[in-house]
């Protein structure tokens, strides 16, 4: 019997292989804790990956916008809890909040999921099965974000990745958090380790697979606001969209 | 006060983004639980990287060794085990014990480490610290890998990769678990598909750092024994050799 709560959770112990130079969790390490909940949930809903694989059907996550309120070190124990919040139309709505040993709020996130017809590779309305699963209602939502991500009219850098075989999932396509990675990695090191990264919104577009030369684009349009695509040569397509939105570090607690 | 006990044990719950296109524990995976419960050990030893640094001291993990009885699946619990297993000269030796669930054996490993002066970038000889750590004697030992790992004389398959930023620890060096990755990335993917390691034994003989890029040679020895080299083209330096060795997946378990 699936477990039918409409919150889940588990701990994360930040391991040492997650964490970055400054010896605090990566963002790509973070965006990988979110999927893991997100997934372990929708399969004690009974609405997981394999759930919908079973009628031809797939989640795809479609954008993810994450806040950091503080980058916790390694070692520290954090509590990460999701939710599903609400749907529309095509979309499925998922929060997350990061908390640490205190209870003290460290991140938190909303996401936006669709669901796909594996065969006909197109989207469908959300099915009454997933539509049935109950939602939280006594908690507050973060706004799902649904501004468009302004284009890059002139890259100020770029940086070129290639697919790995390590860094393919079950269903062979790449992570979602290597788009996270490659994004970040279009900084130049001296800003990563100056700067920490308060707001990440990632649009996902299309999915890359083994070999795909991707490159990462990104154009400063404020002084700590950059706005970022990844695109693949091949095909002229863009992979990925996002913003970041940084603070000093010397503004942080830790 | 540090732990004083004669081995070390952490439960790791595999993960999905942990795990390769066939829902398997990557190897790459495995080698940082090892790792990270070495870490762990040696720091409940007071004899962990900051107790080392505070004598102008740090570790280098010179040899790894693994074996590999059964690829664990996602959401498995995995028991590591770790135990330090003798001094020589200038190298300490320590053993790891991966148990599944029912208790069983799924792969261990033997690996050898220097003590390093950070200034003169120079091997010392153990310090009495860590001569004076408990050992392990209740505990078949598997023997440290001591033989000489050949060199290749025809590369049959080069791949290229960049060190990023998120490959770094907090020394600025390459995570030790990315020159795995970049071992078994030089075999063809059909390869990595249909076979399984069965052994990996890896020499650490040079530190990268950010944006070294690094060539992973390949030879076939015989059908399913390889030996590798991680090199690094700006000055010549052999980072490290290797060899696998593999077998057919149908000849496994799971």
């Amino acid at each position: 019997m699936p477990d039918n709560s409409s919150i889940y959770q588990d701990i994360f112990k930040v391991r040492a292989y997650e964490v970055d130079v400054s010896n605090h969790l990566s963002v790509v390490s973070l965006a990988n804790y979110l999927q893991e909940v997100a997934g372990a949930h929708a399969a004690a809903l009974g609405i997981g990956m394999f759930d919908l694989k079973a009628q031809g059907l797939t989640w795809v996550l479609m954008r993810l916008k994450l806040n950091i309120i503080r980058q916790p070190m390694h070692l520290e124990e954090l509590t990460v809890q999701t939710y599903p919040t609400g749907f529309e139309k095509i979309y499925v709505y998922r929060d997350f909040q990061v908390l640490d040993a205190e209870g003290q709020l460290v991140a938190f996130a909303t996401s936006t999921w669709l669901v796909i017809d594996i065969e006909k590779r197109s989207m469908v309305r959300v099915p009454d099965f997933i539509l049935s699963i109950p939602l939280l209602n006594d908690r507050e939502f973060y706004a799902p974000a649904k501004n468009k991500i302004p284009k890059i009219t002139q890259a100020d850098f770029q940086k070129k990745f290639r697919v790995r075989w390590h860094d393919l999932d079950i269903n062979r396509h790449t992570n979602n958090a290597y788009y996270f990675q490659w994004v970040l990695e279009s900084l130049y090191p001296q800003f990563l380790e100056s700067k920490q990264l308060q707001e990440i919104d990632l649009v996902f577009r299309v999915e890359s697979v083994l070999g795909d030369e991707v490159e990462s684009h990104q154009q400063m349009l404020s002084t700590d606001f950059f706005v970022h695509s990844l695109r693949r040569p091949s095909d002229g397509k863009e992979l990925a969209q996002a913003t970041t939105l940084w603070i000093n570090k010397t503004g942080w607690k830790n």
